[in-house]
């Protein structure tokens, strides 16, 4: 019974921790926010080696990212900054999505892509980026970047300014999350089985 | 003389600009922001009468929007809050959307709503609420209000922690902004037809 | 004495979540603030019902505030948003006071409202509010609202932009908190029995 | 053709306006806001000497503040942080108030004050300070200062967290702003002579 | 066994709670933070008696500050201000330094100092202060201040717009820290023995 | 009348310039800050063309940055993201400083770099990073970078959370900026020649 208690205890510190890093906040009133139940951290506690992996590495054959946020490096807390490598093989897309808590800042290195974003007044702002280019997309408006190189890959670096922004992937959120058939044909003006062909495709 | 008086106004505009450009605070840093140029305000400054047409007025037969926000109401500049009243006639829906820089707080003023988000992991939050009901939509997140009823409209007040929420209103950002057929296609893992049938629905 | 000190364990960690949970902020890292102790939450956490009360119910005999802020409605925590239903039988008033931590956006539903607020130089704007009429309380000054009626009640809703706006009412704060007489006396240019006289009037 | 350009100046003139009212940065966006129409600063702009005339000056005979703020010393703006001197001959006291933008803390340079604040909650923080004191007023609660001592002058410094805290006197704000005698009677529960006594003593 | 695990829960809390407390916020949504293991706060909660040993206490030999920051009083999270004494004896210096989280507001309480600070652009803004006068260093810029009198001690009073400013001192964070040689040889230009020179003179 | 316009728009002017420098807000308000004096933008202006120079060019013979902050992309106002390329050839540093208004996070994209910041306790932590490797500064502690390999270049970007982070250059700042020698001797524990060797050799 005690170690069950126990047990339970320690898990209330590790989750109240988790929220409490949580609902942190950009201006931290500390140099830094450190590791909860271990000790004074080091310089590697301030090292991210999780994209080394993209070293020398073959570019993949679909449309992948590999993130450099809070999640995977928790010393960015309070820091008010993250990272996204994105790889494009030819002809590949990012899909429409939203940041919701962060503008994002793309750098292209390689390659070049077509990008656009939306804003509220419905207006496409958009871009061919050749390599080297650099393009911001204002904080929680849609937009997306395409490959539509038949041949090349690219390859872009994509900064935050947040150490969480979150994606909001409007395919996903929107058809493949279980909102109702109904409401959605409603939505795009069209009928069910048009709503139900694309969220066969997503799934 | 004149000519030179012209040019130390010109520059003094582009001098505020540039001053505006890099000057501000989160909180104003006054009791309110007056209008610009005209006198000192009273309280009909404060008061916002749009919404009075509302009053025994017949209800919409399409879904309708009114707001109350710093467009509209510029006396909201630096308070932080909107408004906007949602009419639902029997059976319409305010498509999936998102506000950028704001949360909102949904109050079910007549009728019932069937209300959902779908949060950054793809998960959908859904709920019926009644009259009297309050629901909160988190900031920047995908979500909806559906009136299925078949007979009786819904009215809703919807309270926003900013003066300028904005609206990324899913079905026209992506659907009918220009966003290339070929990007979309790709995007929604469909065929060029399928987005065409849904853009032309849409215009 | 195993068990007492779990007890006082298990306070302290329930005491360090509320804390946290308070010392919270506008801009959360996360989507939204899920509850500490259960587990992941669904529709219904989002959702505050505790207005449906007033639905069909009779209206109050005395002026009557009904809130859906963070502390009644947890969900709201880091999304910068929340809300009053004020109720004034014919002729009651809502005392002057302020909200230390938010603006107030009012909106009449019912009946008609005197409303005012005195800026940091004393100057007071006010005005007489009808059905449908919305006003805005800068954050932090004082201020307040009169039904003149003398028949009729007023209904009004009021929207935040903090979820735990605060309220510090002129009237308690002052004169029913045990601020000495003597001090109260002299800020008011007054006597010592013209403060007690108001003192026991609002006991 | 000069008709032309004011045409365009004044267009500008509001353009800016707009974007003033639109644009912004919490910590703003360069190292200090230089003074708009003149050329840049010197040492001097960060100097601030109307503190001066205290030096050796005889103390006064009634309560006296004092300022250092954005109003008075342009460079704070943005810089967060302000100054006031208060001057409390024996017996006087500095009303109840509250600052809707900022906290303070009281540093007592001599003499004694009996202080105290009303939380939220109604509740009454109170405490007797002595020379080289420091206390804090949380932000946006009502607070006073007073110097019982019978003979014995005390001199206080208040640091402010904002560069325009701004002050909320009750006594003028809610007695000498001319809200209506039945709304304050209500109120206070008292009746319109004693409302007018304290009005009239407060002129 | 069982009493390594309750002490190790207890630091855990107690690490969880400090951190939380550190990693707080500017806006909190509640009137102030209270105490985290112990009841309910009173007066003294908000009260910092550490200043009252300059009072009377002899001139120090050497320059020397006294805080009063969150570190030492902790009332003050989440009010963003805080205080801190120096004392100069003639012909001292505090050395260049940055604050990393506010900007400081330095008010000479006796005696001249000599005053600067460096902007980002590379230039100096100096200024010789008086008793009475007030100068303002923005948020993290490299500034000092020197009383060159060759007789008199000065005394100056700081506020910064932050519960905890931080403070980055240029020479020890540059010359005192392990820092190698050979980095800071080639940063500053120079030798490796001009470097140890001043290495071993600030040890 | 021309002159009357004149003043009209002089005030008009200033009128803005006041309401400019007590306005604001953190996140903008906008999508966007459009450009000032032109047309509405098109999706140029959210590209930053000026890293192209980069691809192909030879590798420079001493360190180099290139900036794309908001100075060099004006888009990027409000949207609190900057970046910076960083190049090392073969032995050279990039010497400590501090960034006042961001963290900085370094990405290597070419050859190895050992990193080290100091934080507010005078704790230095140091890593050596390898291509691929991420390191978070945090916001105004002093950092350096050092390319320590005898033949291979170094290639770095950087990412910033925000859209104007700002430099202080140590050894400039400190000793290239007509501080006085005194006062540096004072503050380096060290004598005026040692000084002024440093001095002439950052000219």
């Amino acid at each position: 019974m005690a170690s069950k208690l126990h047990f339970f205890v320690l898990l209330s510190v590790l989750y109240a921790s988790i929220q409490v890093s949580m609902a942190g906040d950009p201006d931290i009133l500390t140099d830094f926010v450190p590791p909860v139940l271990f000790g004074p951290p080091g310089g590697n506690y301030f090292t991210f080696s999780g994209f080394r992996a993209l070293v020398g590495a073959p570019f993949p054959t679909t449309f992948k990212i590999l993130k450099a946020s809070m999640i995977e490096f928790p010393a960015l807390e309070g820091q008010s900054v993250s990272y996204a490598v994105l790889q494009f093989p030819n002809g590949t897309v990012n899909p429409p999505h939203t940041h919701p808590r962060a503008s994002e800042l793309l750098f292209v290195l390689m390659g070049s892509l077509q990008v656009g974003f939306v804003d509220t007044t419905n207006k496409l702002f958009t871009q061919k980026l050749q390599q080297g280019d650099i393009f911001v997309f204002p904080k929680g408006l849609v937009h997306f970047q395409f490959n539509s190189d038949a041949k090349n890959p690219a390859l872009a670096l994509s900064a935050f300014g947040s150490a969480n922004p979150g994606t909001v992937k409007v395919p996903s959120a929107v058809f493949n999350s279980t909102i109702d058939d109904q409401v959605l044909a409603l939505s795009f003006k069209t009928d069910v089985a048009t709503i139900q062909k694309i969220k066969s495709g997503l799934k």
